[in-house]
């Protein structure tokens, strides 16, 4: 765990107009945000194994998350 | 768009086990993590709001996440 930094994920929540937001808040979203992208980035490996490749590209990651999570739209908000 | 930087995002893959991850790969991540924090941070003021509080904590983050994934297995990996 602990590779994305408190700064970024405290402003997502503001920016999606909170307007305060507690600390243990912050450091829960970004707990989950890491464990959501392990599991991604697990699953993208497999993928990419899978077709015999070792570099993990961009389309074992959309294959990852359209498994993972397949009701998630994803329009750029 | 734009919170998180690539970096984070590249070691979490690697983490993952990744041999070798393109500069795409990483970016699609990224971005996915991207939208996935804004949705849970959009419904978590809602949670908060509902409640009568202007702060964000960590309960609406945590309620938020169970309402939009609720298959999502939150033990630390």
């Amino acid at each position: 765990m602990g590779e994305l930094s408190m700064a970024p994920v405290h402003r997502m929540l503001k920016r999606a107009g909170a307007l305060r937001v507690s600390e243990e808040a912050a450091e829960e979203l970004r707990s989950i945000l890491e464990i959501i992208g392990m599991k991604i980035s697990e699953r993208a490996i497999e993928v990419a194994m899978s077709a015999g490749r070792r570099t993990v590209r961009r389309e074992d990651v959309v294959e990852a998350v359209r498994v993972l999570f397949p009701d998630l739209r994803l329009s750029k908000v």
